[in-house]
């Protein structure tokens, strides 16, 4: 298994728990995460914001989980494919379920911890963004 | 239009020109790329070598171009999602035709030029290799 795998499942843990603090500890200090097709957060400050207001759109009731990974390392960079799976109950009750195709960039620091570059969890989607749940 | 778009396009060049020391140029020393699904070449030694044996299966007929472009820059590395068209007359004499949602990892270098660290053209379909065509 790679150690990917780990620091993803464990960074869905701090989203799911709402522990920002912990979440961005996942990050590097200039990663962008893709919020929705358009809109980038970049930073930890904007991101940490940006997945505060993510967790009250969904109620506080988001649940993220990983389905298959491919990890495909270049250098201290490595590409991971991912079967992101997004559950929620929306504010109007109804259950919210969207099986995305993610992309993640991870760059291994000096030291050997993977941190996060570029979390788009609507993959290639963002080619047609007419085709993103 | 971001400064990648023509970066790829020149590298497409190469390929279509089966320019192979020019196309080296357009990677970093120890990028990976996605041969097919299953088969990743690392380091330029490899590259150079799947690349002509890429040539030598499509007959030396192979035109790639980009379509749409998304470009998500976190820090020095950027993710790049493409349309990928992959064109071809097989050696039977059959027309080969390809559109790929291709993944592309770039990382700018302090003098500013942006290198290929993860050239993977089959996107998200490694998560589900029988949809690769």
């Amino acid at each position: 298994m790679h150690p990917l795998r780990s620091v993803i499942e464990a960074a869905d843990l701090a989203i799911n728990r709402e522990d920002f603090d912990a979440l961005m500890d996942f990050y590097a200090d200039d990663a962008t995460l893709v919020v929705m097709p358009g809109k980038h957060a970049t930073g930890k400050a904007e991101l940490r914001k940006a997945f505060v207001a993510i967790a009250e759109h969904f109620n506080h009731t988001l649940v993220v989980t990983q389905g298959e990974l491919v990890v495909v390392e270049g250098g201290d960079t490595a590409l991971v494919l991912a079967d992101t799976r997004v559950k929620a109950t929306l504010k109007s009750g109804e259950a919210y379920f969207a099986e995305r195709k993610a992309t993640y960039v991870f760059k291994k620091e000096p030291a050997g911890r993977w941190l996060c570059v570029v979390d788009n969890s609507y993959g290639t989607d963002l080619l047609q963004p007419s085709a993103v749940r």
